[in-house]
């Protein structure tokens, strides 16, 4: 029998514990073994549930006991999160996590403390819920010089973007539906300004160039200047406006962002809708890959971390290599980084005269419904040359980048 | 230094050692080890081509020398593959190969063999070219019932299906173009029949459900008798027709099949056009899941084969447990399994009276361009229950089946 501790009895530790008894003889055979949860972590009481036979209040009760050789930390948040899983690892215990936040912050160091004592520090759900896309990373998409990986990693922006594009919504309004639906939190800065995906860019880009990420080093834009008339210009251009999270090769250099990008139906994270994550990686070789699927939501974030308790098991003691050194993986400025832009500006006597004067030749874009405004795109140019001749030019309501 | 052996010479092949020639610091810092491609087999002669430095014809150069730890077999064909993959895995050698009609006949024993080693027999390349989809569902999904996996694993089907959806364009002269752009070979029949998506569902299924599919259980039907016309309709019900192969739970029973369906552009297949493939899997617990990417080509075929080489070279002499056992997965009678279908019918008088009078109320489809015909959408029932109603009408054009 293999006994496993669950920290955490939110939305996501439930639904590892109901995964565990659902699929219980999948996964044992799978395992070749019995697979038993031992305790659930919890601060609260749940009266009446058949969690309180297992329940603890003290983590020490987890850590001390021997007989658990797996940790599933399904708290969030740094604290106490991070002391808990260093210290399970240092006892010999594996640990699967579901944690953005502790994963991006302190990932390689608690995945050398696993390699050291021969265990493992697994996070397949801290990115894209469901989509399995931490272990392809890290087992499978190694031939590769990768030269770009772009996801669309947030649930909630994705629903917001989506429904704006779709019935012509404003963002305030996209915003107050998808808090009613229990889409989006009371407070939705983690996922509107991009703070949630920057993580999670922060932690593929770690994986696929085995250095060190620091989040606080990506540059991050949110969705909240995105408007509804944005999205007449999107689709007069047969494009769309996705969040994405961005690490990418460019004349040699490495950048990384998160920003809202105009997009055309050409590009393979187009058609990603809704809720829906997905994750494309370009190799030199491999070409484009996507991996797609539910970015949240309990049972399938579940399934991600049962999976790596699953692997877990099979790798008892033995660690599965993971490069994700704690050296700083050196990343360009982004100023240096080129793209096309599109750009609105109020349309005054003269306007397309100034923008030419200061861009050059530009694509202008009018749409039938808008008199006091055009839209324009740029050529391929840094961001520092954009932020030069955009300032020249007066009347600029909203710049969106192009792919 | 770890040595590889690549066994035949062809568009894989030499994709193989391009990639490892290419990408050799970045393997070889995955590895920690410096990769050498050792010997090529092929009967052939390369006048000009640095591989006539390590060509040799004789598979005994390679099967008796011991520095030979990898093979990657990429000739094709179940004979002489067979043999010689057999003989290097009984010689404690792994191997990785792109062989989808190997895999699909032999795989549960060379896995088999392999494990008795303590050596890997890997196959990522044998189904979806570059998408990674056998590591994944081996070592990803693991927590899950798997109700269904569904995938568009045919480039050149999808190629034609995908022309004849956009440019109304009709079979022949579609196959045509895919033949002069070498997409399709001159005789199609393995991919337009579905023989080659056959194969590759069998593999997937068999590694899902852990036992065998033999190939030769699963109902296949190919893409020869859709027709432009068939599109019209499609395009009229917002749908498109894809050729799927199939493992999928229904009341109990699995079904396996390889077939030309009609979806909806909610379908998450709908968006997969080209020579692209993708595999949709769908758990209890984790709901559907896509990967997407080329699923043929020189170089991505040959990245996914040489990222077998690199997992395999990590395990060099440690096993990673395949579940896929000799022991043969009951599948259920075809004629069982159920949907809706669609039917195009010659608009004769009484016709509609006479198709009702048999199936009940059906949705009738009618277009502006066909006087002499119309179509019908069935409920859903069983493949027998289907064909004992469509019997009992005359006039009957043709049936997909619906999803």
């Amino acid at each position: 029998m293999i006994n496993v501790a669950v920290l955490g009895y939110g939305t996501v530790g439930s639904g590892v514990v109901e995964v565990i008894n659902t699929n219980k003889d999948i996964i044992n055979n799978k395992i070749k073994e019995e697979i038993n949860v031992k305790y659930v972590l919890d601060l609260r009481e749940f009266p009446g549930d058949p969690v309180m036979d297992i329940l603890t209040h003290d983590y020490n009760d987890i850590l001390n006991d021997p007989e658990v050789e797996i940790v599933a930390e399904v708290m969030g948040g740094v604290n106490p999160a991070y002391e808990f899983v260093k210290s399970a690892l240092e006892k010999g215990k594996s640990v699967c996590t579901s944690n953005k936040e502790l994963v991006a912050k302190h990932g390689p160091e608690l995945i050398k403390i696993a390699r050291e004592h021969n265990r493992n520090f697994f996070f397949e759900a801290s990115v894209g819920g469901g989509i399995p896309i931490i272990r392809p990373l890290n087992t499978s998409v190694t031939a590769d010089d990768v030269l770009e990986i772009t996801g669309i990693l947030n649930g909630t922006t994705n629903f917001i973007l989506t429904k704006m594009s779709k019935e012509g919504l404003g963002f305030d309004e996209v915003l107050k539906e998808a808090q009613d639906l229990g889409y989006a939190e009371k407070n939705p800065s983690a996922d509107v300004d991009g703070f949630d995906a920057c993580r999670k860019i922060s932690i593929l880009a770690s994986l696929v160039y085995g250095k060190h990420v620091n989040f606080e080093d990506v540059y991050t834009e949110g969705i909240t200047k995105i408007t509804d008339k944005d999205f007449v210009y999107a689709n007069k251009l047969n494009s769309s406006i996705k969040l994405f999270g961005s690490a990418k090769k460019q004349n040699g250099k490495l950048f990384a962002y998160v920003a809202p990008m105009m997009i055309t139906s050409e590009h393979t994270l187009y058609s990603v809708n809704g809720v829906f994550n997905a994750i494309m990686v370009k190799g030199n070789v491999l070409d484009d890959i996507m991996f797609y699927g539910s970015g949240a939501g309990k049972l399938p974030t579940a399934s991600a971390v049962v999976s790596d308790v699953v692997d877990a098991i099979r790798h008892l003691n033995d660690n599965v290599y993971t490069e994700w050194e704690e050296e700083k993986l050196e990343l360009s400025d982004f100023d240096a980084s080129e793209k096309k832009f599109f750009v609105r500006v109020e349309n005054t006597a003269g306007k397309e005269d100034e923008v030419k004067a200061s861009f050059g030749d530009v694509e202008i874009v009018k749409v039938d419904e808008f008199n006091d405004e055009f839209g324009f795109i740029t050529s391929v140019m840094s961001e520092k040359e954009f932020n030069e001749k955009v300032s020249k030019v007066s009347g600029v309501i909203t710049r969106i980048r192009m792919e």
